[in-house]
């Protein structure tokens, strides 16, 4: 219980470092109905556990402030109402400086509650569930305010120390590596932290398949960007034709030219754009385009795992990096880059595994009811919370989503 | 090769036959983009045969009208410029007339020239492909005038013989079929025809499951709605929910209440609500609230397939049918219903199979790039030609499509 | 009372004749919700008179048939309930001959009715409103129908004898008529039929005025095009602008570019754009942007009718013309044009005269609620029936109103 | 000049005083696209004195920050590009802090600046056209920011302070004031400022007619509520029903009933409605579709001109009022609240005077550029500066906007 209340702190910390570059204004604004703002993740955050553990099981439970039950509740039905998504960024109340009294508030009481739920497993997974929650919001947050600042025509740096603009990294040749396929397992199995759409772990057929040993460049995406590739149905799926040609889209989300030279929006401002980096903010669409372009596909989220698994403990958990916040250069030929610098779309739509089952009550809201219309992504991303991805994590978005540290990884089929 | 001009001469017949209770006006108008107008998809069937067969094949090829190559082009980007699809519905011009004297100018040609190609598999294959598309459209043109007919107040009859007003059919109860799964195969691999997105056959693991004997039945999907179904998030997909909020829906596309007793709009009109035919015309979002509300969920393809291929070769290619146009009520508790009554959701999001290649050329367009986000559905309808369906058959829509013949056949987990 | 019988019988007659070029499918389409269907103003011009004459006058009415108050009412709260505007394209029942067979049904028995009623000025009132009610839908028919042709890219022709493809016509001056304005009536005050928008007649003061002696040429609009006017926002008014940047227009609505030669639709198809015919078809907007390029205005409806009324009596009521259904070119410098062109945008929000009243009941729905956010215009076009318009008559459009057959002709300030 | 100076110095500063209240997120937030955040228009109206006086008179002119002259151009296309409106809210940087630092530095320019200018017509004009300029914004920032925080369902006030929770005022009758008419004058004619909107000053003729000697009160409009008034489409223009329907609009936009009391959300909150306060944030739909249901009419901006005239200089320039930023109650039944309560909708749409001209260059496009679907409001409202209204003073909205300090003053025809 001392790991659970000295993860709890530390998690909790981390998040109000990530909002401590940001000015009110910055933590208050939405750019988009599918971006939050800064404030409300720290809000929603909180509310989490002051709903959800401390309603359940402080004696004497009042909220800190009854109005925020509706406002930051993001989309449980089972809790009640809920504040509209798309106006989140029009609560300049509460102020950041009230939102920061209620993290500290809800922290202390968490702090006096914890010890005395050490022997009792259900709330114990209910705290572990939140801070598994509030790290997915640590990468939320980033992926916000990075498209918020994207915005503003004057390219504001969220951190501007971060990342140096790197030296030109050395290419790496894109190897194949096989695998034979046949009977497989997939999914969370052990005693350790996994969300319920990991569950049950089940077997899967698997052709023979290869795998790229890396990501997708910088170099080979503006290669397909210089074929045409925006302007050539041939290459894209046709939901994915309409949706590029009605938004008039000629390039990744966050690339513009300036004179005649690529350059890219990063968490440091715009930077020029970096060969051998991996291409980011690619939606499904524009990965899968890419793909067919490159006479390859998309892994399944069954062959990426497969391959994925026995290497994973070794590249996740990543120690402190000085260029965080933007993907880094593969730096070998083995299978590289399977965490930590960008979420890898996958063709497969997200679905329950066999045998998956909801949680009772508002949690069962977490993860089941998602389950249409979104692709899965596997991986994790250089604004992933280190430790928090597994080698069987799904996360999912619909295919349009550009604004994810998502990229692209390829596949064949073999023999 | 005989068989293929006989086969070629009766599809196209059935084509005209199944317009013949239909006027100019009928044959026109466009309910909603997703839909056609009779006359299109009579224009744009023959369209198929004249630029994929004759263009290619007929000795001093020259077009029955050179517009009619933009007017009548579907989606295929490799056959160039493409009317609007939301625009479909103003082409007053060509008239109906018109648009038959290109079918029987098309067909005669077609008699010419079929003979000649006897030999050659390559375009046999082609005419092939132009027949089972032909036979989609028949199917699809009775989908869309039964949405257009339903916007008319008046509730008008594609055909008043059909159906009969039915007697109250027998209840048949709900028996569930258990399987043990395992190491199956699924997909195409004879030598008839199959589409490209059936194949390759190949390995999948399945774990034990049951599937209902019956399609859900007009009776209980109204005892869902009675319990307040559409009112009730937590039967809900997510995205689900939001498009049954913003649109107000609160029971199925075609039925609505007369004094206080269901009635359904059918293509013999609007009728009381029959207890014991199964329910038609509900989304995926429906038919999977349905499936959470009866504590079951849908199948997945592999499932449904597993569990029909030894039955289906029996139930398909059905005989005429007095009460075609309408899906019948279950007349026992085997697996009931595999065809020929409804379309069946599965919960499998339509994706290629491992080894899926997309043929060379236009009619590559055919299948692979409507591969995201739509659903698939297994079985056949009332309203699908005798002898199209198949076991491996995959027909798919968004979440969202009503106007198909679609129900529900539930699944469960086993063990 | 015999007058009114023979009227009612020509008008009837003319509406039908106009339909006579048109097939069942012509007549059932709705290119867009602005625009009714042929078939649609044929039923409703029935309507009025079954609605609001022989449901109150005729011994033992019955409607021809039940259905028809809902279907083809537009827009009278006061009836009751209508049929959705944007939907009148999808009600191919009745048939044309169905409606066809209204309208002889009807007439039979106004013949029968009308002679009963001659002594009574309310409903000889009501019968004459009708009447003028069916000479707009008579317009209206023909510019919906042009609107529907005109986005089948064949550029089917309405009438391929009309008009007859012009010989180049001699240009005129533009001359400017001067007016001293000062305490002027304008308004109807007549016993002949007006409309309520036009009265009661009242006094206004003008200031110093002139009109332009004709209107505006196609080549003097083609000046403006190709001077950029379509790119330069100093012409437009702001929201004109955002409308026609939006829509990203470059030109007038039935305009196009056939080699580098302009072209027009018209009711006899495509054309060589001529160049001494008057612009038409321009939205208020566009004709507010041209008089701004040109350094002039647009009249206000008070001098246009001010300068109009001592000359209308001798342009009105036109000949049979030859070349109908296309403005022509202007033939010296009077004040050229004012009826038979067409018609012309005022400056003047369409509003209430000074103790304007609406009528009491169902028919007060006619004109006075749409007395916002419109423009006024003055005149009448080469598709007005010859003795529909006046000095005083008022149309009305949005601003973004272009598929009426409407022009400019120029004003200016004096002194 | 140094009444300019000292004008200057007091406008610009009760603008900052205006901002004092709100937080830094407050100043930021946009709330829809018609209202801006409080921080643009402070950066707004600075730009306005940067770009258009010091720019073009400044000796050694260098910009503040070269970016603002695209981020806080609002609508001059003459200045360039800018900021697209709907993303104001989105420029979360600069920060209030910098905003007021440009202020300040502006301000300090421009104090240098001033003297030099005193004799120099030209650029004075500009300054005090600048300056109402800011008085104009003055009001919109308080109605913008009410909007904002009316999002928020804590209602949180502007300023709790103000107004004080009001005893209930006594009411007064409504008395007709009659008016003969006949040839009047309106518009500006004197030495003192006016917009160009407001001249030429220019003959009207004018029927005999009568105001209402107060505004419409909340008690009266609750009346209409209360008889169905938002359900009644008689009552209602033909596009204020559509509008009103597709909105589901019930009541005006800041009632809420409370229990079942009505209430009202005020700048210092959500309060009891007042009885005898006039209502206030109506659209001109629902203005004009009260009058109606009042059997009287919305006066024309002549009318209202020629009516308060004689009397406007008596009540304008209101001395600092303790219960300022809402509306009173009447104290009389002369002709009273023609200023400093609510603005007033008229019938006329927002139109040149005859003669009107617009002035050379960019600040040309202050007022001509937005003449068509407006409707001018008169008077001045509780937000209007003091001293900054006139009789002859010419406001103007969409008939849909509601977020203004607007009501009605009923009129009526006589004889």
């Amino acid at each position: 219980m001392n790991s659970l209340l000295s993860r709890y702190l530390d998690i909790r910390r981390h998040t109000t470092g990530l909002a401590a570059p940001l000015s009110p204004e910055d933590c208050t604004a939405q750019s988009m109905p599918d971006a939050s703002p800064a404030k409300w993740h720290l809000a929603h955050t909180t509310w989490f556990f002051e709903t959800f553990v401390l309603e359940a099981h402080e004696t004497g439970f009042a909220p800190f402030h009854p109005a925020f039950r509706v406002l930051f509740n993001s989309y449980y039905h089972g809790v009640g109402a809920r504040h509209p998504r798309p106006q989140r960024g029009l609560l300049t109340r509460p102020a950041l400086a009230e939102v920061l009294a209620y993290r500290a508030d809800v922290d202390a009481r968490m702090v006096r509650l914890l010890p005395t739920l050490m022997h009792d497993a259900a709330p114990c997974a209910l705290v572990e569930l939140g801070l598994q929650h509030e790290q997915q919001h640590q990468e939320l947050l980033l992926t916000d305010i990075k498209h918020l600042l994207s915005c503003n025509p004057m390219h504001p740096a969220y951190h501007p120390a971060q990342p140096a603009a790197a030296e030109r990294e050395a290419a790496q040749p894109l190897v194949w590596h096989a695998f034979a396929g046949g009977l497989c397992e997939m999914g969370h199995a052990g005693a350790g932290f996994a969300f319920d759409n990991e569950r049950p772990r089940h077997r899967v057929y698997l052709q023979p398949y290869a795998l790229a040993s890396r990501l997708v460049t910088n170099a080979e995406f503006a290669a397909f960007v210089d074929d045409g590739g925006y302007r050539n149905p041939a290459h894209w799926l046709a939901e994915g034709w309409d949706w590029r040609a009605a938004q008039a889209l000629e390039q990744p989300l966050y690339w513009q030219r300036v004179a005649s030279a690529w350059h890219e929006f990063s968490l440091a401002g715009l930077r020029p754009l970096q060969a051998e980096q991996p291409v980011v903010h690619l939606s499904y669409f524009e990965a899968d385009a890419y793909a067919r372009w490159a006479q390859a596909r998309l892994p399944t989220e069954a062959e990426w795992e497969h391959a994925a698994a026995p290497l994973f403990s070794g590249t996740a958990g990543g120690e402190a990096r000085s260029d965080m916040l933007h993907p880094r250069a593969a730096r070998g030929v083995g299978l590289e880059q399977l965490a930590g610098e960008v979420w890898q779309w996958t063709q497969s739509s997200y679905a329950p595994y066999p045998g998956f089952r909801v949680a009772e009550g508002a949690v069962g809201e977490y993860n089941g009811k998602f389950m249409v219309n979104q692709y899965v992504l596997r991986g994790g991303s250089c604004a992933t919370p280190p430790g928090h991805a597994r080698a069987s994590y799904r996360n999912f978005f619909p295919a349009t989503a550009r604004w994810q540290f998502a990229g692209v990884r390829l596949a064949k089929d073999l023999g």
